[in-house]
This record gives structure tokens, sequence and C-alpha cells, in this order.
């Protein structure tokens, strides 16, 4: 905590393309909170879409229930950080201690949370949507959503485990270990669905997109098959050749709309499963073809009990997270280089980090590129950076 | 086999609204094949759709690669009967055995014939629609269809392992065992759903249907909860409510609807599975709400290895399908008391089967009437009678 001032500067979401960079009080650790120093701060696809055409999900007429907290408020929930106060009854965390933060708020008291499926609470919501987040110089949260991080786990890593949580519950919401896979939508989610699925060496992994930039990211990440759905039609069709005509085991839909979805059942083999982690509105199905084919559209929403898995990965197997980063920018840089180089060309851009302590005058400075992750394999741990 | 003629009766389809009771060739079972006496055959919705719009499944341009038959062909296929004559290389039945027929073709060599998925065979089909069945005074089929049945399981009960095969077949589908289900749609597999969830001691059975005759027969069969979806508005809302809001574990959608498979939607907890086994058209879903409350639509079609836990649970637990029987009649009242009876009054009918030795001349006699499953309980083994 910085002893000179109170006051911290923090992006705060005020309305639809209204997000200011805002100096507001640091806040002040609850009891069972904790205050960290953000670190790093990954912007979400959620977090555009509160930026472009909000509120979706962030409490305007009412206080979410779980964090009793309404707009304006802080944005930002891939974060991760080091402890710097502790508030009353927090008893199994140290100041100094390296944290990545899952997010999720819940009641833990509720039919779902007692199953241990807390993703599915009746009260869930993430800090950084439905209360205060982590696009902030510091953050408060509950500590039970701080995951304490061993040495070998860098924070750069930590920063992505967030989306890689969301990845890795699509993986485990497919079942059994599968075969071949479809990975629909390569976006940071998509991207780092084909990479764990890579990690768990799954043998066929077919990597589908609109764009090149995009597949080719995957083939650094362990795709072993490319489709351009944005070439000609029936990519279904195409990525179904590619299993000799059977279809592929689990085909997953990260994209959140019809024809991708289209596209996942028409890819599937008879008796298989669609991993639903998009968001789409309402949807036209064949129910007639899914039931003869007897497939299953499995709804993945969230995450639970992932950051463990993330950790061991990261510590003990050499996991890399972070070729999906494609650049690290400033605070200030957060509207300009953050929400609209993201808007501006989708497969330019993959994960962006926010760095909250780099201050404004740096900020030419600050905004990193990382090196292209088409050119990264998923073996190497030490990507090269450049600006 | 008769001894003074080699002709026999059987239904024939020769096209919608055109089945004939006709004389025919008793057929010669070829080798792998076993001639089998029918003593039952009875009759299914699919049955009734090719009666009343077909073809559907039917084969009329080509033959189907699995039985290289087209239309016009014997329709039926929930029969069992007593082995007459066994086809060459035929080891494992005898003359005599009284045997089940689970009618469907398998090719054994497509990738989910060798992963024992037998009911998504690339050629799946069934005999009786796609090839010649069992409303018949004889059928051959291939010896693999035949479970032999031991002496404590009567050939009515095996008459109606096939329809008990779907709902079995569709309780695997919902995974672990649930604590709660609803079953949307009350024909006669929705109640021998509602039966086997009972013998599997599921303690919370909703049953759903707009006809309250169905409703009485479900709560006979062990439903714990009725909700009668014809009158008023929500029944998922009000399926939820039974389950103080939450939510059913499972909700088995045998209607083929939209709106069946809303309400299984509406009714089903947060994380909890949709089990599809009625055949809609296409619909309207709302994949947005399926994301965000992690529900899965898992589709069941047909059966694989049912037969024989059928068969334990009849021979040495004193389960009774025979609940569902409404009438048993004729070959020749097939059309009249059969296909038109079942149109006629939705509720009043469930299972009809049909009898093919029973005489033309004594056709009003055999026409039976079971005694109302309404008044049957899932513990009554020995229900009466009446005309």
């Amino acid at each position: 905590m910085r002893a000179d001032t109170r006051r911290m500067r923090a992006a705060v979401w005020y309305g639809a393309r209204d997000v200011r960079i805002a100096e507001v009080d640091i806040p002040t650790p609850g009891r069972g909170e904790v205050l960290i120093k953000v670190a790093y701060c990954g912007i979400c696809g959620s977090d555009l879409h509160e930026y472009v055409d909000g509120p979706h999900a962030i409490p305007v007429a009412k206080p979410h229930p779980a964090s009793g907290v309404t707009a304006p408020l802080v944005l930002g929930h891939e974060f991760c950080g080091t402890v710097v106060a502790l508030g009353s009854s927090v008893t199994d965390l140290t100041i100094g201690d390296r944290v990545a933060v899952e997010p999720n708020y819940r009641c833990g008291a509720c039919p779902r949370c007692r199953a241990g499926e807390y993703n599915i609470c009746r009260h869930f919501g993430f800090a950084g949507l439905m209360g205060n987040g982590g696009m902030a110089e510091y953050a408060a949260i509950p500590a039970y959503m701080a995951h304490r991080l061993p040495e070998t786990v860098s924070l750069e890593q930590a920063a992505l485990f967030e989306p890689a949580s969301v990845a890795l519950h699509a993986l485990r919401r497919a079942g059994a270990l599968p075969e071949t896979v479809a990975v629909v939508g390569l976006g940071p989610v998509g991207l780092l669905t084909v990479r764990l699925a890579a990690e768990r060496n799954v043998p066929r992994i077919v990597a589908v997109d609109v764009s090149p930039a995009r597949l080719r990211r995957a083939a650094g990440l362990g795709a072993t098959d490319l489709v351009d759905a944005g070439v000609g039609e029936g990519a279904g069709e195409r990525i179904c050749e590619l299993t000799g005509g059977e279809g592929v085991d689990v085909a997953f839909e990260v994209v959140g709309s019809e024809s991708a979805l289209r596209t996942c059942l028409a890819a599937t083999r008879r008796g298989g499963r669609v991993v639903l982690v998009g968001l789409a509105p309402q949807v036209s199905l064949d129910t007639f073809a899914l039931v003869n084919n007897e497939q299953s559209i499995v709804a993945s929403v969230g995450y639970r009990d992932t950051y463990p898995e993330l950790i061991r990965l990261v510590a003990e197997r050499g996991l890399d997270l972070t070729p999906v980063v494609t650049s690290t920018i400033a605070l200030d840089a957060l509207v300009p280089h953050g929400f609209e180089a993201l808007l501006d060309g989708p497969g330019n851009q993959v994960k962006i980090l926010v760095d909250p302590a780099a201050h404004r005058d740096r900020l030419d400075h600050l905004v990193r590129c990382a090196a292209s992750a088409e050119t990264a394999t998923h073996t190497t741990s030490d990507r090269g950076r450049r600006c």
C-alpha cells in the first residue's frame, strides 16, 4: 500500500463507451477479505461487451446480491497480484503471498454450492463485473478467491488462469478423454482449449476459425489440423472428413453463434458431444437429427476447482499459457490500446494484459507487444518479446 | 411351422393408409437366422406414423442396406415368440426357445458398433420398419436379435421389452442416478420410464402430461407427483416448485415437441440434464439460458444392451411391465382396433398388443381389454383383466 496516499487509479465502468481511468480510494479489506496489489489484469470479451453496449452483467438498478455493488464499478476479473493487507478473520494467507484470483462469488449455502458446483451458485457473479474488480492498482477480494502461487509460477502465467479455467472446465465437461476434438472459435478461450487439449495429449485437435492468423496461432499451441471456416462452405463436413467421415468425439463451440453450433453438430460423430461455451442468443436446432445421431449438447459455464490443476500444470509440467498474450498495456491505455485494439482487428490481438502499476507517463513505452504466438510452440516456455 | 401350408398371414405396409392383412409365404430362415412363431407384437408410435402418413423410415426407393428390403414389407418391431426353425450357422439357439426380439440391425464393423454402441450403427435399422417385422404369424430374424427367456418371464412381458428398452436406455443416458426426475409425455415410453425410475427407487418422479387419464396411469406406475400440463401455464415452473424451486436433476422429453422441450428446460435445475427421447422437428432454443444454467441436452435413441437387464428385472425382481397394455387384438383387427383406436382417443389406449395366432373368426372375442393401469400399482405383478 502506498504510504503517501489512500488513493489509486482504476478503470471504472460508468456506462457503455464510458470507462474512465479514475482516481478512487484504495479499498479497505473487510472481514474475510484481503487487499492485493494487482500485477496484471487481462481484458476479457465480457469486458469488451460491457464497454461496447453494456450493461449486460453489470448491476445498475440494484446491488448484486453477492457484492452489494452497483455501477459505477471497477472492471476486470482476470487478475493476480500480491497480498498487501489482510482483513479480519483471514488466517490462511500472509502479506507478501503472490496469488491468482479466482473471481467468482459464491454463497456456499445453495444446493449447487453444497454439491461443490459453485460455478452455478444461485448468486453466482464475478468480481469485476458484478462487483469491483482488478483493473486497478489494488483490489479487495474475499480470501476464498485467492490461490497462493508457488515460486515457480509467474504472475504473468497466473494472469491467464481465469480464461484458462474456462477452457479447462470446458474440457472437463467433454467427459471421458476424447481421441478427437474440434475447437470452433479461436479467441483466447478457444486457443487455450487447444493448448490444454494438447497438454492432455489429445491425439487429434482440429482448430477452426475464419481468421488465418488465429489458425496459425492454434497450430503453434498444439492444433494438429486447421480448418478455415471462412473459405468455402461445409466446415463441419470438412472436419468430418479429417476423421475418416466419422466426425470428432467432441466439438467445442467457443464462438456463440448459431452457425458455429451448426458447424459443431455437423463435425461431431454419432454419440458425440458438443460443449457449448459461447453465449449465442436464440438458435434454431434440428432436434430430429440430434436424437437420431444421439448427440449431446453440454453447456459449460465458468469453472470450478480449476486453479489448483492449472498451478500444478505450470509449476510441475512446464505449461506455458503466455503465448496467447499479444500485448501488455498501462491502465491509461485501456480504452485506446485495449478495447479499441480488440475491436479494431479481430485476429490481430488475442489476450491483452493490463499492468496497473505502470505510470501514465510511461504509457508509450509500456505498450509492449508480445512475440506472435504463431511462432510459439507448445513446448516453448520462454517466449521472446518484441515491440 | 404349419404342416399344411407354407403361407401365413401378415400385416403388410403398402403405403400410407394402406396396411393390408395379407397371405404371404412363411419366410425361410437364412444363414445366421432363426424363424420364430410370433406370440405378440406391440403397436409402436412409429408404426402409427407409417400408417398415417408414411413412409418415414420404411425404404421405398432402394433397399435398406441392412435388410435388403423395400416396401411392401411386414410391419412390427415389438415382438417375441418361439423359435421353430434354425438357419445354418446358428448354434446358440434351439427349437422351442422362447425369445424376446431386439429388432435392431447392426453392421458390427463400423466405429460405433466396434465401441459397443450399436444403437448408433452407421447402418442402423429396425426389423419391422426397414425390413420385415413381427406383425405376422412367423418372422425370420438374425439370431443375434433373439434373447432367450427364462421360464419365469412370460411372452406378454417380453412383448414390452422393446418400448421398455427405449425407457431404460433413456434412464441410462440420464447419467448418475438422479434424486428427482420429470417425465414429460406419458405415452408407452414415458409411462415405462416412470415405471423403471420407480424400479430404481428414484425418490421423486414427476409425471407430466395433458391427459388426466395418462397421469392417473403414471401414478399407478410409481409417479410421486402429477403435473397436468394442459391446465394453466408454466408447467415447467410448477415442476420446479415441487422441488423447492430448484428444479429436477433430469427431465425426460418423451413428446417430441418444442413446448415439451421448453417445459423440460424450465423444470430442470442448474447443471441438470434434459434427456431427449421424443423426435421433435426443428426447435428454437435459448442457448444463452442453457449455458448460464449449465444444462445439458442429451439425446437418447433406441437402446443397447438393455434386454439382459430387463429379463433380470422381470425374472428376479418381479418387474411387471404389463400395466401399460390396454388391449390385445387379433391381426385382422390391426387397422380398426389398433391404429384407428390409437388415433381416436389419445389417452384411452396406451399399448396395444397384436396376437397373430388368433383366428379372424374369433376376432370379436379376441379384442381383449386390459384392466386400466390406473388401478394398477407398481407392486402389482398380476393385474386383473376385463373386457
